[in-house]
């Protein structure tokens, strides 16, 4: 059939058209079947269909597939039914928990990074692999795909070392430690991270307040071969594309299939060409992992599929419960993790979590004894080294080496909250801590988040503050007070926390 | 956060929005997520978004939210963050394999009937009721939960009766014989029926060649009581809106799980007050219903749940191996069925299954007693009370009543396909019959279609026609041949299948 193209200057992320019902009806086709529309070349795109929005003789074509075709308005294409792509087919057989060959593994995730699958197809594929579990195979499958139809790194030194935080903890900023040090000691580390999708700020985010962190794959290997690390936005570039895809069904259904867990994370490290990588897995309320059970098979799951990758991978898993430093929020957190860097000046957990997985870092790719790295990893923030290489790193990806943790703006706009009483902070909720600091604007502004004064089972004095929020704008803060208040993230008490008789009349 | 109103004109099925990527992220939501929309009233939208598209400070408004706010161009609504609807969580817990409560069940319905759940949110739970059957108490509230989010009929004289065919069998134009039989002897039959998706033509479809098939809820109530039957779209009513909506989403990812199943039949039923049903249950290759086994689970199923219901339910495990009648496509069906009601003139496959299933129907109403409702069917076929019958049911529907089967126009380009040599019809495939059909233009064009000369078993001589192929466009039919060619429907065999040794040489 001989159609009109009408564009529609929309995104939707797919080949997507709109037939008029009545053409659709001609063609045979119904919503969610695909046509393919013939131009120089032939491509397949999902149809939706409409009585009054396109007439008929017209074909609306969205912007994707209109800049593929690069047709006029008003230009004719060819429109035939199209069968459903192969990929389609194959997730019937994982709802049918059918095991799937390698090949078919392949055209499935060729099928998500080139969009020809639509989004009710890969929410069945997500919520399929979340209720049973792929095999080890198919998730080692899942993984080598998902590296494969993606840009790899193929350095010519090795070992490259690499991190990777499964998350769950407020301000979780060691990256901004781990990478300097490791990368003080000789080792390369091309550290990819994300950016927060309902975090007050990931690795990226932080960064970003000191540099730069959009690059390609190949500017990735020139600056790490240059200082030895980097810390960049792993989205910027197209290593593993598919995770992205998926992820962004992952998040309206919050889940995250434990299989895809896995490959998300390994396929990242395996496209940077990784020889031994560390696992920080924050366990504890309000954590991915409520147990030790869970955290113990996660890391075997993890440890095996490195192995059949040829990766080393080491798992640590660090408390969770409350936040890392005293900090959430960018520029804060940056604030933070460069007084250690600067003078060694900052809280305990900070330190102490940093140092330990970047002696597990330096342990592995042998640069310190067993036993040996932690020490020093202290050794090399005490002595400068790895605020020098931070420099280093910064200056590389475009920011200003000069930086000073004095430097950094915090957000101008700030209140504190007090203690209502003498005690103990008796509850601290993680959860509710980064919602205020996203109410007060983090981690698009940059300067917005909470800065904890007492943390959980620490003791208090009425009228002590116990948190401060700090906000770019007025009504943000606002926002986050009301929000504080109405749902208080710290219960203090006394330390009689119940009065309990010592008898009962009988 | 106030924004101008960017009127988009394309209707989604959805509240839907488009930010601009700033915006969003300044209003701390993301793709997936929802924002309330604050005009007079207060409307709960699914969040897109773009890069260039919408410029910042617009806000664009698919059609269906557009009609709902009435917002001109550029005029200002007040946006901020949304929550999650509480049916989107429930559907996590399905996916957790929770059992859901009867409000549960109720809500999760609404969010379906309402549109504010998204295309993945609804594959999700279609995915994981397809992997997980509901149990019998939620099967249950979810039928009455289509029941009640939907218009209903309420007769006042009873009994009601109704019949229902789960599909999976081409040519099935029993309907047409059906309920003017059982609405002739004095029983009420307000049946309503679908048209094609996959098939060649529903009875929605097929009895659109002799009426209108479009009606209202109060319409078909009037009609029944007024002539005793009628053969109606149920789409065109708003009876079981839930279920049209999931069939949506189900019919991409081709499956059909069990208790949606159960539900989406019994739902339709109730929902016109039936007090009598008998389902039709098509058995065999190609098929929904592969084995007895399944066969007897299935109509357990729909009889306990009937139970639950207060509808008492009958089913016929039916031959489906083999087309019923010996056409398939609209106006040859029509045109074949009301060769039977003018003369008994037909295949003995149609009017079997027919008086077998409205002679269950007359002794359930009590207008036979056991054992004598086909003899009274077959009867009322032969007195030509049941051609009466269908006479007023076609007026009744803004038919015209004189039509005879002479008058159906069938299409004009036709060819035939013939034996290539004597033998029997070994292989006979039902589903290839349907899509030669529906290449050649059915079910949009009615007078497309295939006439069967030769079923399975049958014999045949070398150069007599097997099948004959109508279409109403010669390209069509060219189409329609061409596929028939690549891949033939029909296999024919001489007597001696495979020559067998009687004697091996030791």
């Amino acid at each position: 059939m001989q159609l009109k193209v009408q564009p529609i200057d929309i995104k939707v992320g797919k080949y997507k058209v709109v037939l008029n019902s009545i053409d659709a009806k001609e063609l045979g086709v119904i919503e969610g079947d695909r046509v393919r529309v013939r131009n120089h070349e032939s491509l397949t795109a999902i149809v939706d269909f409409t009585e009054d929005m396109i007439p008929p003789g017209m074909i609306g074509v969205y912007h994707e597939l209109q800049q593929k075709l690069n047709k006029q308005w008003t230009e004719t294409v060819e429109v035939t039914p199209a069968s459903r792509p192969k990929s389609a087919r194959l997730i019937r057989k994982i709802m049918d928990r059918q095991i799937l060959t390698k090949d078919e593994i392949y055209e499935i995730v060729r099928g998500i990074v080139d969009e020809s699958l639509s989004d009710i197809e890969l929410s069945a594929f997500i919520t399929s692999t979340y209720i049973n579990d792929l095999t080890d195979d198919e998730t080692e499958w899942l993984t080598r795909a998902m590296i494969d139809t993606g840009e790899k790194i193929e350095f010519d030194s090795h070992p490259i070392m690499d991190k990777h935080s499964i998350g769950g903890v407020p301000g979780n900023k060691i990256s901004l430690l781990i990478v300097p040090i490791v990368a003080a000691n000789g080792l390369l580390i091309p550290k990819t991270s994300s950016r927060a999708i309902t975090g007050a700020g990931g690795t990226a985010d932080l960064m970003e307040v000191l540099a730069p962190v959009d690059f390609s794959a190949s500017e990735i290997k020139e600056m790490t071969e240059k200082v030895g690390g980097v810390l960049v936005w792993g989205g910027g570039t197209n290593i593993a594309p598919a995770d992205d895809k998926l992820i962004k069904i992952e998040y309206p259904l919050k889940v995250d299939p434990h299989s895809q867990l896995l490959a998300s994370i390994m396929a990242k490290k395996g496209a940077v060409g990784a020889d031994h990588v560390v696992m920080d897995i924050p366990m504890g309320a309000g954590t991915k992992i409520p147990d030790i059970k869970t955290g113990r098979k996660l890391s075997r799951d993890l440890i095996n599929l490195g192995e059949r990758l040829g990766m080393t991978v080491e798992c640590a898993l660090t408390y969770g419960s409350s936040p890392v430093g005293r900090t959430v929020g960018p520029a804060l957190e940056v604030r933070e993790a460069f007084r250690v860097l600067e003078s060694m000046e900052g809280p305990n957990s900070l330190i102490e979590k940093s140092t330990v997985i970047a002696g597990m870092m330096l342990e592995m790719g042998g640069i310190a004894g067993k036993g040996n790295g932690q020490e020093l990893a202290m050794e090399t923030l005490k002595n400068g080294k790895a605020l020098e290489k931070m420099k280093q790193i910064i200056e590389v990806q475009g920011g200003d080496p000069g930086v000073t943790s004095a430097d950094i703006i915090i957000g101008e706009h700030s209140i504190q909250l007090f203690a209502p009483t003498n005690g103990y902070i008796l509850e601290f909720d993680n959860k509710r801590i980064v919602e205020i600091a996203r109410i007060a604007g983090a981690p698009a502004d940059k300067g917005a988040g909470v800065v904890i004064h007492k943390k959980r089972g620490e003791p208090v004095k009425k009228n002590e503050p116990v948190l401060t929020i700090y906000s770019e704008k007025k009504w943000k803060l606002d926002n986050a007070i009301k929000s504080a208040q109405l749902n208080l993230p710290i219960v203090v008490e006394g330390m009689l926390i119940e009065r309990v008789p010592t008898y009962r009349e009988l």
